[in-house]
This record gives C-alpha cells, sequence and structure tokens, in this order.
C-alpha cells in the first residue's frame, strides 16, 4: 500500500513547528518568567500537542537553552568584533549594547534571561555558557591576546551591571543619563579591559 | 488598681522582640527569597504571634526593608570613604566589597538581596533606595566633585556586575581569579570613575 501524501501547503514541517514552539517560549518566558513558564501553556500557545514540545526540547530546561539560542541579540554584539578597528572596538561595544536595552522589542526579553538567570540555577548556567560560547569566546578571539578571556569577562561583566542598575533597578543618575554620554563614560574604561596595559594604573 | 508589674527578666522587651523578628526575617529572605518568605513562618521562628510582626513592620515589603536596613553589609563599605586617601579609594573600596562576597556568613544574604530585587519590583526599589542612600550618597559625598552621584554609580554598578558574574553565575576565569588580582583589575578603573577626568580617553 502507498501511504497517503501529506497535502502540500496544510500543514507545517517539523522546522516551522519547531520555530512556533520556540517562538511562543519565547514570549511566554519574557512574560511569566523561567518558574512562571510551563511546557503546556507553551504548547496551546504554538496550537500543538505538550508531547510534541517535549519531543523535540525534552525538558523545560531544554526548551530555554533552545529559545536563548533561537534569538540571541547578544549574537550581533559579536559581529562587531569582525568590523572595524579594534582600538575603536570598546565604544562601538558600548552603544550596540545600549542599544539593545533601549529597543523595546528586545529589552523584555533581555529582562526574561536576567530574571530567569537570578531565580534557577540551570537557567543561570545556560546563560552563562551560552554567553561564554557566543559572545566572549569570538570576543576574545577578536582581541587576540593571552588573557583574552578575561579580558572580555571584565568588559562584559562591567557593561551587564552598568545596564542591570540602569534599565532593571533604574539607579540614578545612571538612568536618566543620555545613552552617547554613557558611551562616552564606558568606552574608554571597556577599551582599557579588552586592550589596554591591565597591570599599569591607569592616568 | 495599681496594674501587676511586669515580672523582670521574665519577657523580651519591645526592642529585644523587634530584633528577634528582624533576625529570623534576614534567615527566611536568604533561605527562601523574596517569594518564598511569609509573615507567618516569620513568627514562628521568632517566636511570636503574626500579629505582632504586623504590627511592628506593616507589611512583608515592611519587614523586608527593616531587614535590609538592619543588617546592612553594604554600609561598612561607606566607612571607607572616612578613612585614608581618597586617591586609594578605588583599591580599598574593591577590596572590601569582594570580602564580602567571600565570607560565607555574608554571601547568602548579598545573594538573597539580589535574588529578592531581581524578582519583585517592589524589593527591587527598596534596595535601589537602600544602597542610594546608605551607600552612594555618602561615597558620592566623600569624592566631592559635582557629578559625585554618577561617577558613584558608575563605580557601584561596575562593582556589582563584576561580583555577580564571579560569585553568582560563576563566569570563567573571572570565577577562579584570586581575589587580589581581581583588586588589581578593578581598583584603578573603579578609582577612574571616583577622581579620574571622566571625560578625557585612558591611556
Amino acid at each position: 500500500m502507498t501511504p497517503p501524501r501529506r497535502p502540500v501547503g496544510r500543514r507545517p514541517g517539523p522546522t516551522q513547528t519547531r520555530s512556533a514552539i520556540l517562538a511562543a517560549a519565547q514570549v511566554a518566558f519574557a512574560e511569566d518568567g523561567y518558574a512562571g513558564t510551563t511546557i503546556r501553556r507553551v504548547a496551546a500557545a504554538a496550537g500543538v500537542d505538550q508531547a510534541l514540545v517535549l519531543h523535540y526540547f525534552a525538558s523545560k530546561d531544554g526548551l530555554f537553552a533552545a529559545a536563548l539560542r533561537a534569538d540571541p541579540p547578544l549574537r550581533e554584539l559579536v559581529e562587531l568584533t569582525e568590523e572595524g578597528d579594534v582600538r575603536t572596538l570598546g565604544v562601538r561595544l558600548v552603544r550596540r549594547y545600549l542599544e539593545m536595552w533601549e529597543d523595546p522589542g528586545r529589552s523584555g526579553r533581555m529582562l526574561a534571561v536576567f530574571r530567569a538567570a537570578s531565580t534557577s540555577p540551570s537557567a543561570a548556567a545556560m546563560v552563562t555558557a551560552f554567553i561564554g560560547e557566543a559572545v566572549m569566546v569570538p570576543l576574545a578571539r577578536s582581541i587576540g591576546s593571552a588573557n583574552a578571556e578575561l579580558r572580555a569577562t571584565l568588559a562584559g561583566s562591567h557593561l551587564f551591571g552598568t545596564s542591570v542598575a540602569r534599565y532593571v533597578l533604574r539607579v540614578e543618575p545612571l538612568a536618566s543619563l543620555p545613552g552617547e554620554a554613557l558611551v562616552a563614560y564606558l568606552g574608554p574604561v571597556i577599551q582599557h579591559y579588552l586592550t589596554g596595559d591591565l597591570d599599569e594604573p591607569l592616568l
């Protein structure tokens, strides 16, 4: 017997289904946080069965890791390292990073990742691994010096802290400072961490 | 009628009762987080009635704010600004701050405050207000320049981000770096934010 042929254009294929689940998961993690997100609700939002979500992603942790990878705004930061002069990387990196937080479509997801990492040790481990492999390793590669990974984490953790203070905790006067003023203050310090002499005192 | 005199030494006075409730609240917030802490359990741990907790602190938010104030490890950082030369404040501030995170008795509470702030907007507002008035304002006063509050928040948000990356997310190689090496890297940058020329490019 010939199996019945699947009608063309009627059902989404596996790739589209997987994408639909990931899109629903991104919305759920951003809106309900890590603890508040359930496989059941993500499945319902994507219009699929729970079993299919588990088939593709195995667990909520698996779904979170895939959602992080499928829409990585942080990955864009890495493209920066492949363009332009490494001596101006500090200012360019700070500017692009702040733009991401100020884009309303993205800041919710950035916040969701931050909240998930702060409340779930498994989510924290995934965020750390993702930032490490997708952002820090390529950044370190572009710096090219012996202690490049240390440089990348010094720069990255500074940017992270300042963005949380400005956009999440809304600490003043940091929160009200124009973006370009902040770029001017942070840019030289980030550049120092990336390419300066770490063993020499600053000016 | 003369009211019966309260037996001396039998019952704790109001100050002791309040302190016992705060001590129980600090343990509860550190162990169970902000969301997991209930007035009922804090009252039980302190051996008092729930109504008494509400009498003193009005709400869980009130209890959290008081617990933050009653045992403020961050307040110690401020004492630093009153001793020694302001030109070496960067290194001293970084060293003392890292010591707090590395003290096992304190790091749990630091983490509890961080987690509460990241999951509860009201807790975040309290942490921000507390750090502002108890740490940043005195720090800014000791710096004494026109944009001292901006300087204090640039330094504070950098320290915050780096400690979260090192002690919470455990990002390598930051997490395994000896404390004094990190003091040597961060000290000059924190000093730059506190007293350097923010409008000049670094070396």
